[in-house]
């Protein structure tokens, strides 16, 4: 174990401020900021002006750092710090979930070719431990499905509207109650549409399963559909609605994933998940099920998840990546029967390609089927992308 | 990484035996089981008669064998046989929280000596993987408190309570179809009087913050005196009641432990476990928290647990003990001031050395007080004695 860790942080927003302040009060960390990258020198920060540089290439040529922690928004330009800094045999801690999932390929081959460690702990669920418990507790092949509350703005909307049930309070008042308490952006496309659960899932699905997704192709739909009668709907079987990314096991060599809006059992624990907290439920052969819970997002828990990486760099920690190694991790497949929940029009209803309706509902207050259909037929369908249907899965669990 | 691991396996109850199917069911583990040793050679069992043997040495002595599985009841037997294990240059997985609460220091001792492996996530909380958790991602030293609903049988009985508030249904109701379902024994004492959480706590301060607690020091009251009154006055309060295993760090010297019947708000997560379900909160100095959740108890969660135990032994894992090496670990104190709830009588309620009441009603409901107290001078308390006495403590997260 070496004896201090020198690091050279790029990023002095709310998360690089927070770890900033952490590793100022307690030396008992080890941890040294050794310089400090912002974008705008101009901005007035709370931190000694000797260590604020504007040059990034101060930190990654500087023989003095022995890591880079990079806590920047833009994912290119975080990768090419990333890939500059362990090319000059610096460890790198990242956070940014989007570097992560859409180049994961390349970051493996990086920490191989350069002998580094790359730890993105942080990336998902933020303070969650739940990349280490994939790397390091579910290593035995018995894992079948992980399914994530993974983004917190969704779930502190669906929150709202089911505690709100029967009242006047719809989609447009939850969202911005969510902004102005700070759980919500301004522009909130990422989240509630749920691009952000979809980077987050295949994250998860290389450290579970040792697969490598493209964002790109995960089945993905968003909550701005759901309305008080889904809602309501859903209580009076018993079920809680929640953003779900979902990756499962159909056989050793195959994985589905989605990011999607599900009905879930309220017996289940993850339907007792509310507000803005993440959970991950980790599902065994046993049968059997855990759940790690947590904040995932702002910056003191985004920097808490930071700083544990920073102390597993202490300990020369390197994730192995054991499974799925030399490519022959599982590939995803959609071609599976999944049950689904759609409430529209006649036409829209009827565009998806259903095997089986279980319930088939025309009423006054709502148009829609339960069915069992083909999950990637599904995603096929007008209804699917039709942005007046609520589309959900209905989950047995 | 050694090719296959070769087991003992002592005890085939609930947990041996799930172990055996998963284990025959699935060669991809590498985990052989050489031998069986049972208590009674007469029961009929459903596994090879060539396994099973009733006598324990023929399983110590074997060098076929690389590690003992230890899944007994009796805690002075299940040391004898892990001391003798490890001595024989064997690992061992055990699932025997009361011999590692009351064994601990011998047990660290011994694998000091032997250089020998012993693992026991499957004592605590069962297939939640907390011990692991606690040695490998919160080493850093910014942990502040442990917080569990460690026990099943408690949960229940207090969720069945809850959602029957204002019924008939009572404590008598709750605890008779906790043991029909199987989720309380037929004598419950060691559950419903907070025993085995005690044995947990004990288990849990070791491995967050390197304490080496006696289990018969920990300040400890059970459930039984808990009514629709408390439960009632709770949620009108915002709060529900769970018994708790708490460590706290007062200072880096100090720990605060108990286990106790306690009003949790109920915005802390903690609060949303609900019926048989275990979880474990940790909080950081940051501040922030997470949870991690499952079955505590059950053949197969249980067995899960050990399996992952016997995957890491495939790794040549140890529990390094990091935490209060030499010694040096905090040492406990419960002179610290709480607040608590205590419900009964004039003389009893007077019999508590309040620092000061917060709230003291007289009614013909209920006669309580919530004030602030001295922890050890309030289990010094005629009160905290007292079978018709309910004492909770007040959290104020």
């Amino acid at each position: 174990m070496m004896t201090s860790l020198r690091i050279g942080l790029i990023g002095l927003g709310s998360v690089g401020k927070g770890l900033f302040d952490i590793i100022q009060s307690r030396p008992d960390l080890h941890v040294e900021i050794k310089r400090i990258c912002v974008k705008d020198l101009t901005k007035h920060r709370d931190v000694p002006a000797s260590l604020i540089t504007g040059d990034v290439s101060e930190l990654i040529n500087n023989s003095e750092i022995d890591a880079i922690v990079e806590l920047i928004d833009d994912a290119d330009a975080a990768f090419a710090i990333a890939s500059a800094a362990m090319r000059q045999g610096k460890a790198v801690v990242s956070a940014n979930k989007r570097m992560v999932a859409t180049r994961l390929h390349e970051l493996i081959a990086l920490q191989q070719e350069t002998q580094q460690s790359l730890l993105y702990e942080a990336s998902t669920c933020a303070s969650i431990p739940i990349i280490r418990n994939l790397e390091e507790y579910y290593t035995n092949g018995l894992l079948t499905s992980v399914t994530g509350i993974v983004n917190g703005t969704t779930n502190y909307i669906l929150t709202r509207l089911t505690s709100a049930a029967g009242s006047n309070f719809g989609y447009i008042d939850a969202l911005g109650e969510a902004q102005e308490k700070g759980f919500a952006e301004s522009d909130p496309t990422l989240d509630v549409e749920g691009f952000d659960a979809v980077f987050k899932s295949t994250i998860l699905a290389k450290h579970a399963f040792g697969a490598l997704i493209d964002p790109s192709t995960v089945i993905r739909r968003g909550i701005a559909q759901v309305n008080a009668f889904d809602i309501t709907f859903a209580a009076s079987q018993g079920f809680v609605i929640k953003h779900l990314a979902h990756i499962e096991e159909r056989n050793s060599n195959e994985l589905s994933v989605y990011a999607m809006p599900t009905f879930v059992l309220n017996s289940n624990p993850i339907s007792w998940v509310s507000y803005e907290i993440n959970a991950v439920r980790l599902a065994t052969v046993a049968p059997d099920a855990q759940l790690l819970a947590g904040r995932g997002a702002g910056g003191i828990s985004t920097a808490c998840a930071v700083l544990s990486d920073l102390s597993m760099l202490r300990h020369n920690y390197r994730y192995t990546y054991r499974k799925g190694l030399g490519g022959k991790g599982p590939t995803l497949s959609n071609d599976v029967t999944v049950r689904a929940y759609v409430r529209g029009n006649e036409a829209m209803i009827n565009s998806v390609p259903w095997i089986q309706r279980q319930i088939d509902v025309r009423s006054i207050e709502a148009n829609f089927v339960i069915g069992s259909v083909n999950l990637q037929a599904l995603a096929d369908s007008p209804a699917f992308r039709d942005t007046d249907t609520f589309v959900g899965m209905w989950s047995s669990e």
